[in-house]
């Protein structure tokens, strides 16, 4: 088996909803945010703000980072050689947003091995307006996650993932047959059944337009339950672009237009 | 000074551009694209196709990785259940470049504890309808970056970043004046300078447009490359939406609703 002290703690990981209240100290902060900094990048387009208010943090978290998208950094650097920003919105967004990961991803593995856990918070995208205005972002800045982070003070088990086989294709992409389907579903759904994992949660999605429950904890699985976010949640492209539009990422062919002939 | 195992090997990363020819066993490879599987995720919505063709690979690395967002797979396993996928593309697609992000970047620090180095192409993104082609892949999966990986040939230093404060910021996003743009641009020009970095590449990128080049490398630094960059590539919002497009993801509203009667 191969393996290395890394690779086990990368296996070990777990997302900790439970915090001590214990705060980190500044220099393990910088230390988290430096090796995340250290993650490869395009162009460096991230920032992080940090809340260091129990109150306002998910889950009573000591720490919780803001992770955004950050152009805006680099429009001043350009602006300061005489170069304006002339890159599209959608490809600058789609490196900034990998810019910003792979940092954030670092700052979870970081935190680990300095004996902290760490949760992502998806919520971000959809309230990035108000993220923008309470957190006095600039234009051309995107809060896309945040990241909760302390002393655990809960261990709970690791989580099972797809089989390799469903997510690692050599050559090409296989077609992918029920058979196929129906075994990554049970790798995932015979866990979180046994371990009762939504029961104790008590995390089952509503379902909307007068869908009858016919499901309980019983057989709600995560795949149900992925269901029920993916087939109900987010319709509206419109409100995700219009998230984006408030922070200055402007993903509409048409509104890009409108914004060249105003510069003029 | 607070580290860790861990910490001290983020922080000495480095992207490596020349391989060894030596292929790395399956148990490697199971190993580090395992460790990335264990990422945090908001639905598993990622997948890797290898290539181990050296011939073709970037740098002729005997691995390279094609990192997709892919949403199909959930497809599949919601018809199973009989959900159909509701969620509009653009905040799917935000979910899904952060799944297989957090996934890409576990894969990285993986193969550095176990002796490879890696490399990001972020080259992906502009021929996204040509990579779904080469590689057979169905609709609703978006390959955004490539990632090269093998036993390292050469050992280049680590490179810099901006200084800490430019990055992590408490409470609100800070105004940044030129003292502090210019002590950023100085934090990571010196490097390359010192180190002749560019020049040894021999990578000064071109100016378009007639502009005049009056830069040698004697002077040109990162920040310069970095203006170039996104100063005069990628202008066409356009062609961005058009890769999308082409690999199922449309993110304009006036196509949703064509695709919303479609399906009626």
């Amino acid at each position: 088996m191969i393996d290395s002290e890394v690779v086990r703690a990368l296996m070990r990981r777990k997302s900790i909803r439970k915090y001590k209240p214990d705060m980190p100290s500044d220099e393990v902060i910088g230390a988290v945010v430096r090796a995340g900094m250290q993650a490869p990048f395009a162009s460096q387009l991230y920032s992080v703000v940090l809340s260091k208010d129990r109150k306002r943090n998910a889950f009573g978290a000591p720490l919780q980072f803001v992770v955004c998208a950050d152009c805006h950094k680099l429009r001043l650097f350009m602006r300061e050689r005489g170069w304006g920003l002339v890159s599209n919105d959608l490809t600058m967004l789609l490196f900034a947003v990998q810019d910003a990961s792979y940092m954030a991803q670092n700052m979870v593995i970081a935190a680990e091995s300095l004996g902290m856990g760490s949760c992502y918070l998806g919520g971000a995208l959809g309230v990035a307006a108000h993220l923008k205005k309470q957190l006095g972002l600039p234009g051309k800045v995107f809060p896309f996650v945040m990241l909760a982070m302390g002393y655990p003070a809960e261990d709970p088990p690791v989580r099972p993932r797809y089989p390799i086989d469903f997510v690692l294709f050599e050559g090409k992409y296989p077609r992918l047959g029920r058979k196929e389907v129906r075994r990554a579903m049970e790798a995932m759904d015979a866990y979180y059944l046994e371990t009762g994992y939504y029961r104790n949660l008590n995390a089952k999605i509503r379902l909307e337009k007068g869908r009858r429950e016919t499901f309980t904890y019983d057989d709600y699985t995560w795949t149900e339950h992925i269901s029920r976010k993916w087939g109900q949640w987010h319709p509206d492209i419109g409100e995700q672009l219009k998230q984006l539009d408030a922070c200055g990422f402007n993903l509409t062919e048409k509104k890009r237009k409108r914004n060249k002939k105003n510069r003029k």
